[in-house]
């Protein structure tokens, strides 16, 4: 290679001091600029990031705002952002009764508390005047600032005797694990009203997103959300919550269900050898489990033998407690057609279509 | 309640400058001064602690070193540190043909990596001395500083060729998820000499032990493991280190696997979905994980019906895969003449028991 020369600078004029400056930002127009110097391979990985221009942007899911692709409105606005547009595809397509809205933000992982707490009030008021009030079939997770006892007991006070609100919900990512005390003012207020709290797949949370550190994609994120999950069911059960919370009922929703029957064992297991350090659990860890949790199927479980779907359903009183979702607008929607199994029978389908949530939700 | 008068200080005699010590440390000569001050409930779980004396050794088992009561020799020395003892008291009693030694250390978890090599050097030379040249029923696992992969190759050659060492050892809790290329040439290393690696329960790692930060005890530090298991896995399949390795072999030892059925059927779905991201993810998942992983029985999953343990063992190639272990001296070993049930037939319980580890090991 022949040696590279720089071009030349033009000679300083000034007579004073030279200057050196030593904080000077370049930008970007576009990340588009990059294009000619990325191979087509890594263009094509860049292409799938959510959003490129953005701190943290960094995962690849192929499909901005994780939609499907025909789920934008023909005005061009967000998937899930128009009503109008969510009745004719969701609910009239489908003839759906009712649909709970599960209205993904930032509030959870907003580290200044009270902006959190202002943008949950918002987004909430927003819900009541723009979808609940204009729409009968819809009901919806009350959003709060849940990294703050106080400021979330003050939204479910405010809102809790709302007709439209069914559940206060929460990201499975929490900065600590959602047994520990600084949540338990939440519970309290949610049991006073009755609301059931929804633990929603998704969340920044305080570290790392797996037990061993970062992974490097997004299929990694995606699969391994469980783990949150795992932490959440395992930390409420051994801090003792349902002792002191007896009537508290928790929805896990998109987390997937195959890996709780083995984390049952597991708990119980352990539960019958180190029982001496947790004395406020008083019941076998899968007591509680069956006794507070509620599911929704999706995505649902596709393990390749259907027996198998069969027996985890068996496991987890599916009859009661298992309650079909269809994730819309996300790419990896349950179509309410083909998600639950014909094989499972017309009793059981019934039950997880409708009415496990109609009872549960006071539908 | 009356006022409190602390006791008067005697009036200085210093004619000069008056001194205020602004850091002065009092201590506890052992933390059993306390006792009077705790409460029978809280002494119990103090004395329940494995290293009350040591930060970090808040975490409570009630068995020092983790170690079943009767493990310890009557020397008093550790449990598992007596080779005599050990022969009496697991391979004579038991009759076992071989034993594989995993022999915990800090040496994974030690930020100093020279201090790091520099140990774990001295354990695997320990190791042939004392314990894999007196007794001809041992092999042992090779131990590594695993967060640097120059003094890991560095070990791993210099002690490949020693028939005593069947396999490289990490613990599950690793600075990053182990399929990061910062642990490639650990594997270029290990299959250089075809050497599995194996995955051990515990470590520290670097952050938090589960993916919404810290629990607050040991019951879920523990049925949380699989947690660090779970993203091994999912790390070592999705950054296709089996297509650049395709002879590498990983055992999870002590990790439990009812997770990885659940596991298996969440990543096919979402590769079929989102391989896109991960082009050098060639095959569904859980081709990678049919083929390149095997299995430590111990502690053998304990679900309520027999079927579901029979369908678990199924579903993840038993008859060539699942390999026995106790995990002597711990506190949750697994006997010999219980852990794996008759009603699994005998010539899946003589596959378990001895043929597939001596297949593997090639004992």
């Amino acid at each position: 290679m022949e040696a590279i020369q720089l071009p030349q600078k033009k000679p300083s004029n000034r007579q004073e001091l030279s200057i050196i400056d030593c904080d000077v930002h370049n930008t970007m127009a576009t990340d588009k600029v990059l294009y000619p110097y990325l191979s087509t391979r890594w263009r094509r990985h860049h292409e799938m990031l959510e959003t490129p221009d953005r701190v943290g942007g960094y995962i690849a899911r192929g499909m901005p705002y994780g939609a499907r692709h025909d789920a934008w409105p023909p005005s061009g606005q967000r998937p899930g952002s128009e009503l109008n547009f969510l009745r004719e595809q969701l609910l009239d397509f489908w003839d759906i009764e009712y649909g709970i809205l599960n209205c993904l933000t930032a509030v959870p992982d907003m580290p200044n508390l009270e902006y959190a707490a202002a943008f949950a009030q918002a987004v909430n008021d927003w819900q009541i005047s723009e979808w609940l009030e204009p729409e009968p079939r819809l009901r919806a997770s009350m959003i709060v600032p849940v990294e703050d006892a106080d400021l979330t007991v003050r939204e479910i006070n405010r809102l809790a005797e709302h007709p439209g609100f069914v559940q206060v919900m929460v990201l499975a990512r929490t900065d600590e694990p959602l047994g520990r005390r600084k949540y338990w003012d939440m519970y309290e207020a949610a049991v006073r009203y009755d609301l059931p709290i929804g633990i929603h797949f998704t969340g920044v949370g305080a570290g790392p997103v797996t037990a061993v550190g970062k992974p490097s994609h997004y299929i990694e994120d995606h699969a391994g959300m469980t783990q949150a999950f795992q932490t959440q069911v395992t930390s409420l059960v051994c801090e003792g919550v349902f002792e002191h919370f007896p009537t508290l009922k928790v929805v896990l929703i998109e987390g997937g269900f195959g890996w709780l029957p083995p984390l049952m064992w597991r708990l119980d297991c352990a539960w019958k050898k180190l029982h001496d350090e947790v004395p406020y659990v008083k019941r076998l860890p899968s007591e509680y489990i069956h006794g507070h949790f509620w599911i929704t199927s999706q995505p649902l479980e596709e393990p390749p033998k259907q027996e198998y779907l069969q027996q985890l359903l068996e496991s987890l009183n599916s009859e009661e407690k298992v309650m079909f979702a269809t994730d819309y607008p996300h790419w990896d929607f349950d179509s309410p057609e083909h998600a639950i199994p014909k094989s499972l029978g017309l009793d059981l389908r019934r039950r997880i279509m409708a009415e496990n949530a109609r009872a549960f939700y006071r539908l």
